[in-house]
């Protein structure tokens, strides 16, 4: 059943090829002082940083840059970040980069100010933001994090090995985000389909939970059969400009909140994922492919109706002949059969995960109740081990 | 092909039964000044009216009325409640309706300081909004139009029978809205069920245009399947909150902007259903039914392919052993036998149409060219002719 809800979601978007074009308008809302947030500096190879800097000095900004954001980016950067944000008095972060960029940045842009240490504060004790949030735009180079249009951020702490997720109320969400699908068709292969399986993971995570009756989760059969037709269009052309902008446009649209409203959702394989990630340092879209089937069939029994209906209205199984059961199988079969298609890795070891590692990763899981069975410590163990 | 496009959409909702509680924190947000805006005084009935002036009487504003907003707005009404706003200097129109009382209130917001005709300027003349804009809150009693989350504004001129759509940009969408399903458990079963063909048709209209490779037609199918489904139950059980939500969902979503960024979308049903109504001042939602399947049973031969992945796609219909035409109709059909059972007006003499106005009423009939094919004046005569 639909609950109360508030819904806002102010994120102005530039989608397209010319997006980009937009940049200098929405620079001339913000003063001068800019931080220029970016990762390992692919970037710099593929001439989007030269574009980018050209229009900031267009626009006659005085900008300094925090470079070498990590695809899991860490605590110990996030003070770095802060530091640096505020000692230029920043008056716009913007990001250009993928999720882990733009999740760096919206982390940043409520540690600047804050006079604790932000990792404890907003990350382990979740506490509300009671200092000034620096304004954040995204130029964003790669799909599958929805960190463009959210108030998401995630960061790892490599002392603890712990990587927390932390959703931000609309003052966090990115001002603007430039949605140009042409920056994601450099990706190498391996980092393109990991994005692809992170969009297909938020998807079902929102849609394996809560009642069957409910318009998001029609919704979300909608997203992941375009998903699943132009990712397949995508692994075969990858410079196939319409499958990738039908691809950017449903990560985008995956993850702003809109299909979570009102219903309950999972987040068990995020969970189960990113303990993985800690330990592994392993890309985050990868470890969710290792952990998806186990998790899914560990489960299959308690949501069974939904499994059912995932598997007829998303895998067009037939349910004629059929138990509830078997057409649920063959829907995760379906899948897995399209996860292979697609060459994502369907075994954590591949990603450095060791039996040894599996107490800890399993000690770093948080178990969240929303889906359709709230998982034991030995459960979370079991689950590692099948997906090894 | 995902083109170049913007998207914002910086209406906040609130939804569910216990919404009307946020008015308050959002009231508290403007001046004193405030024109209460609704309709024929059904909320006076059912005791939202005497809600809401509680509510503006805690936050101590300054309230005068305008009521008396019709089905269809016209102009002549706009002008004394441009008047009406200006005079009170107003801070917030806020419209407590359907979406009829929210297309005007939007159309009041820009009109109240507009030194010209708005009628001329803004619905004619289709000008750029050149004057101060008075912010806009709703509180729905009434689901179909989408008016609570878009720029959306049908006003209709009685003296040359013309009613003209305009869509506003973000600066006039409603600041807030507040959705409470169950204000529209109320409503007499002709206006629920033309409001959820209304709906249908915002999705339809978006959906039969342009290529099939797109996100948003999977997200309409989606879309479409849940109002199907719901408004079954609803038609059934009129008293059913959880159909009933879901529908006042779907219909926000159907025509917030979101389904149409990137893609063609055609409206000539509404351009035939809306000139009908200028004429007979029939309720908007059945001068769409009556004109639906006459107009798509026209076009079909040139849209072929959508209109069977239409019938495959949301009518489930088996496309082995037809031949694509066969499966396309077969889907009108289905569509047909869904109308008869929730009962929409299928034929528009029923609205009063009779056969001397269809001149007249082909002579009001915008013809847009977003669809699978552009009209003549004598097929638009042929469509309405076959409406009857």
């Amino acid at each position: 059943m639909l609950g109360n809800f508030e819904y806002v979601n102010p994120t102005k978007l530039y989608f397209g090829n010319k997006s980009l074009d937009y940049l200098q308008k929405e620079l001339l809302k913000y003063g001068k002082n800019i931080v220029l947030i970016y990762g390992g500096g692919s970037i710099k190879k593929n001439g989007i940083y030269d574009q980018v800097l050209e229009i900031l000095k267009a626009c006659d900004k005085n900008v300094v840059e925090d470079a070498g954001v990590m695809p899991n980016p860490t605590s110990d950067k996030l003070i770095e970040g802060a530091k640096i944000a505020k000692a230029h008095k920043a008056d716009l972060l913007l990001a250009v980069g993928g999720g882990s960029v733009c999740d760096y940045a919206k982390a940043v842009s409520v540690s600047a100010y804050c006079d604790d240490d932000p990792w404890e504060k907003y990350f382990i004790r979740m506490e509300n933001i009671d200092n000034p949030v620096i304004p954040v735009g995204c130029v964003l180079t790669m799909v599958g994090t929805g960190s463009e249009m959210n108030g998401g951020s995630v960061i790892t702490n490599r002392r603890v090995n712990r990587k927390i997720g932390r959703v931000f109320k609309e003052d966090v969400f990115p001002k603007f985000s430039i949605l140009n699908p042409e920056y994601t068709l450099t990706l190498p292969k391996y980092q393109m389909v990991a994005g692809f399986f992170d969009i297909m993971s938020h998807i079902l995570e929102q849609y394996f939970s809560g009642e069957d009756d409910n318009t998001s989760d029609y919704v979300m059969e909608g997203l992941l059969r375009s998903l699943i037709h132009s990712a397949r269009i995508a692994v075969k052309k990858p410079q196939d400009y319409e499958a990738r902008s039908n691809i950017m446009w449903i990560a985008t649209w995956a993850l702003n909140t809109f299909v979570a409203k009102g219903k309950k959702t999972d987040w068990m394989v995020h969970m189960l994922g990113q303990s993985i990630g800690a330990y592994t340092d392993a890309t985050h879209g990868m470890t969710l492919s290792a952990v998806s089937l186990p998790y899914y069939y560990h489960i299959l029994a308690a949501g069974l109706p939904k499994f059912k209906r995932y598997a007829v209205n998303v895998w067009n199984v037939d349910p004629n002949g059929r138990t509830d059961e078997e057409t649920a199988k063959e829907g995760l079969e379906r899948m897995r059969a399209y996860m292979e298609e697609i060459g994502v890795v369907m075994h954590a070891r591949e990603l450095g995960l060791t039996e040894d590692m599996i107490e800890g990763v399993a000690d770093g899981t948080f178990i969240l109740k929303g889906g359709y069975k709230v998982l034991s410590r030995d459960e979370v163990v079991d689950i590692l081990k099948a997906s090894l």
